[in-house]
C-alpha cells in the first residue's frame, strides 16, 4: 500500500444547509455556533420548519480529508454510512475528491447522519445532528493497512458520541504509534470538550494524540478557564504540538521548541463559517506532512478557513492547490 | 381559493452540480451549454465519472415559481417527483420557499428527476437530465382551479419531451383562457425549439400561448435564421407579448404597442448561469402580475438573473424582494 499524508475518521454526515434568522434559532432551541446532537423525531420537526436548502457531503474529519486531497495531499478516510441515498452521495463525493474511503456501509437502518445547518446573517452556522448510522462505528472498522501507511492519523472530538468509536481510536493510535507514526485531533465544539474533557485531557496526557487543534473557546473550555494565555501554556504542556485558531485574530502553532503566530488570511465577504475549523486543519496538515514549517502550515491553514468561508458548505468549490500557489504558498 | 399571482408547470428536477472542464465535457459527449437528455445508465455513468457535488432543487418552471415567490409573488407549482428521498427533497424545498405545490407523487418507478449539471471555468452549465418521474405529469395532474385562480400560467417548452405534459398544458391554456388568464411558456433551449419547432409556433399563433420567453439563440432556432432582428420581428408577430434575453447585452421586450429593450444588471463575478433565464422570467411576471410597466417587468427579471448567476445553483440563496428593494425598483 502507497503512503497517505494524512487517514481521517470522523462521523460521515451530508449537511443540509439553509439561511435563518436569529430569531428562529431562539425559537427552536437551538444553541447558536454549536453542533446541537438530535434525534430523528426532532431532525423530522427541524426540517419541517426549515427553508429551502442546499445538500452537501460534510462531517467534520471528512472535510479535513477533502480538503487535503484538494491541495494534492494523499488523504484516506474511515466513516460510517448507511447505504441509502444519502449514503451514495456521501461515497461518491470524497472519492470523487480522491480520498480513499472504504468503509463497509451498514445494509439495514439506521440511515446516513445528516446536520441541518442554519446559516445567520453573520455567517455563523448553527449544526443540529442527526447520528444515524455514525453510531455504529467501531474498532472492526479500522483497517490496519491504512493506519500503518499514513503519515498522521487525524479524527475528531465528535467522535467521542456516539458509542464505540473512541474504541475505534483507541485502536488506530495503537497501530500508529506503533508504525513510527502520529496521531492527530480537533476538540470539535466547546460543548463537546465539556462532555469528555476529562477523557480529553487523558488521550493528551497519556501521550494517545500528539497533535491537537482547538479554537479559542475550546481550549479555554478544556481548562475551564476565561484566560487565553493561560489554557495556551496548559495546551503546550499537555501534547506534542498544539494548534489554536482564533478566526479573524489568527492562529497559533506551539511545539517544544518554537512558537508561530500567523494572522488570518483576508476575505471579501463571509458567507458561512461551516467547515472553517476543519479546512484549517486541513491546510495544516497538508503542510505538516509534505515538510513545510509550522509558519508555513499555519499560512496554509489560514487559507483553506477563508476559501472556505467564502462560500456555502464545507467542501471546496475550487482547488485550494490552486489557491495555494496563487497565494505564493505552493510552489506550482 | 386565494389568486395566484403564476402558476408554474415543469419537469420537477433536483440538481447535482459540480466544476469540471471544457475538456471533461468533451470526452464525455456532453454539449456544452445545452439540455441533454440522458437515460438511467448513462446517468450512472456520468455519476461515477463527475467530481464532488452539490445537490439543490432545480428545474426550469421550478425555478421561476421559487424566484416569483422570492419576490413576495404568490405562486403555484405543478411538476412530479417519485415519493423518494430526492421526491422529498425537492417537495421540501419548493414549499420552505412558499409555493404552493400539491401533485401527487409517484409511489413506485421511475424515481425522480435529476440533472447532473457540469459547470465550466466560463460560469457555463452543461446539463445532463434523467427525466425519471416526470415522464408520468398528464392532464390528471392539472388542478383546475389553481390553473382558474392564476392570473398567468407558465410552463417550460421541455416539458415536450415526456409524452403526456403537452396535453395537459392544453388541457390548462383552455382552462385558463374560460377564465380569461392568460399562457406563458418559455422556449427553454435551442435544441428543444429543434425538436418541436412547428408545435411551439403552432402553440404561439393559435393562440394558445400569449405570453414567450426566449433567449438569443432559441428566438433563431424558432425561426431558423441567423438575423436576430428577424427572429424579433416574427416573435413580436406571432405572439402577444414576446421577451427576448441576450445574457450580458441586456433584453428586450415586445407587445403590439410598445417595445422596453433594457440593459444587463452588473454583476461582479460570473459563478454560475445555472438558472438565469428561469429567474429572468420570476423576475419579469413578477412585475407583470403586479402591475408595473414593460420595462420595470424587463428591469426585475435582469436583476434576478444577475443574482442567481453569482450563486452555484439555479434557487435563490437571497430574498429577491430584497434586492429589488436595494436596487430601488421595489417599493420596501
Amino acid at each position: 500500500m502507497s503512503e497517505f499524508d494524512v487517514l481521517c475518521i470522523g462521523n460521515a454526515i451530508v449537511d443540509i444547509i439553509a439561511r435563518a434568522e436569529d430569531d428562529f434559532l431562539h425559537e427552536n432551541n437551538i444553541i447558536k455556533g454549536a453542533m446541537n446532537l438530535i434525534d430523528a423525531d426532532r431532525a423530522e420537526l427541524l426540517y419541517d420548519r426549515m427553508g429551502p436548502a442546499v445538500e452537501t457531503s460534510g462531517g467534520s474529519a471528512g472535510n479535513t480529508a477533502a480538503g487535503l486531497a484538494s491541495f494534492g495531499g494523499t488523504a484516506a478516510f474511515f466513516g460510517k454510512v448507511c447505504d441509502d441515498h444519502l449514503g451514495g452521495i456521501y461515497r461518491h463525493d470524497i472519492r470523487a475528491q480522491g480520498v480513499a474511503f472504504d468503509t463497509r456501509p451498514l445494509t439495514d437502518t439506521p440511515p446516513t447522519a445528516r446536520s441541518m445547518i442554519f446559516v445567520t446573517p453573520d455567517g455563523e452556522r448553527s449544526m443540529n445532528t442527526y447520528l444515524g448510522a455514525c453510531v455504529e462505528l467501531g474498532p472492526e472498522d479500522i483497517e490496519e493497512d491504512k493506519v500503518a501507511a499514513s503519515k498522521v492519523t487525524f479524527f475528531e472530538g465528535y467522535l467521542w458520541d456516539p458509542p464505540r468509536a473512541k474504541e475505534a481510536i483507541r485502536k488506530a493510535a495503537e497501530i500508529a504509534h506503533a508504525n513510527g507514526r502520529q496521531m492527530s485531533m480537533t476538540l470539535s465544539d466547546p460543548f463537546c470538550v465539556d462532555r469528555y474533557r476529562d477523557e480529553f485531557l487523558e488521550l493528551m496526557r497519556s501521550g494517545t494524540v500528539d497533535i491537537v487543534f482547538a479554537n479559542e473557546d475550546e481550549a479555554k473550555s478544556l481548562y475551564q478557564t476565561a484566560d487565553f494565555e493561560t489554557a495556551l501554556t496548559a495546551m503546550r504542556t499537555d501534547c506534542k504540538l498544539a494548534i489554536v485558531t482564533r478566526s479573524e485574530k489568527g492562529s497559533v502553532a506551539m511545539d517544544a521548541s518554537q512558537t508561530a503566530s500567523v494572522s488570518a488570511h483576508a476575505i471579501d465577504t463571509l458567507v458561512d463559517t461551516t467547515g472553517a475549523g476543519d479546512l484549517y486543519a486541513a491546510g495544516f496538515l497538508y503542510g505538516y506532512t509534505n515538510g513545510f514549517a509550522l509558519e508555513e502550515c499555519a499560512r496554509l491553514g489560514s487559507l483553506a478557513a477563508a476559501v472556505i468561508i467564502q462560500q456555502i458548505g464545507p467542501r471546496p468549490q475550487v482547488s485550494l492547490r490552486q489557491a495555494g500557489i496563487d497565494a505564493g504558498l505552493i510552489r506550482g
